[in-house]
């Protein structure tokens, strides 16, 4: 998984069934320290609630199918948690 | 997912059998805002009938088969919607 | 997928047995008008009869297993079609 | 997979309900010799009881699953071994 | 697939049950004329005899369990060949 903040919403009317009723999310990937990872913004669906400017866990490839209601969604990306912190040592 | 802009489309007359009938495009990755990302070009399965010149939300991987009519389609990308708007906060 | 450029085929005696008797070819992602993307060669199974020169539609990941004889076979890369034209608007 | 060295903690109250109870590492990506590679930060599950510090494997993608107690998680990195020493020829 | 070449032996005397006893290897990753391409080393399960110096064939994915004695097996980089020779055209 990968450390997003969450910066956007995508409105799209046309699309594929199993997403209709799906919030999905503009996430920017960051450092563990929070930087901005340049170039690297994804759509993900939101399985927790998450929110505008929240630093999210973000998993990507076939299995992001599996935090959705159906695993039979078309979807690469999705949000699984809302990071209340990282400890670095 | 990521953003993208269909910028074309692919003509292959000698294809894979589960591929005769379906409308292949040329995707450009783009930003949230609209920037086209050097270097990251990919050929997708169309699901929702997009066109040149509209932005969409490009499924990858694995997944990208359970938007088709069939998941037994080798293909590694799919368009699952097209943007109406992102909203960036 | 992305488009690739077909510039060689691999010799290898021993390898796994679901590979034998598959044509292995080395394959070089070019850009929508033709140029070879930098460090980003492939070795894919050959799945419709290509040939050295020709540009191919390159799918990857584990859908690759789809396009072959038994989708058992541990590859992550085939060519799926050969192109004949990119039409780009 | 790749070699990973771990680096930190993620504590996320609201997150997937299968991922309740995993230990979620921060962990970053090193070179055969212990170089940290730039921009290549990952979050994974621990499956072994990795410790700060300590040089790992790192598997990613779907199969990461496979690492869990079951493979219905919708995580795509898992940390599956310690590495006590690379032999390099 | 990509071409690599074997550079090392991991040894990780606690890692998950099913990589028991199999041969984990490091590789780098090789262009078809043999360079090393900088910053991609990978960490892959043996599956033919592969020895150090030699060039192989590696798949990467969820596929590369296929290549094992079984596909529950958490890898995502198995060798599935060591190539004789490369024909660039």
């Amino acid at each position: 998984m990968v450390i997003g903040e969450v910066i956007g919403t995508v409105v799209a009317t046309s699309k594929h069934e199993l997403l209709v009723g799906s919030k999905i999310l503009v996430v920017q990937v960051v450092t563990p320290d929070g930087s901005f990872v340049e170039g690297r913004q994804m759509v993900a669906v939101d399985t927790v609630g998450a929110g505008t400017g929240e630093r999210v866990i973000l998993t990507t490839g076939s299995n992001a199918a599996k935090a959705c209601e159906t695993d039979r969604v078309p979807v690469d990306a999705a949000i699984i948690g809302i990071i209340d912190n990282i400890d670095l040592n």
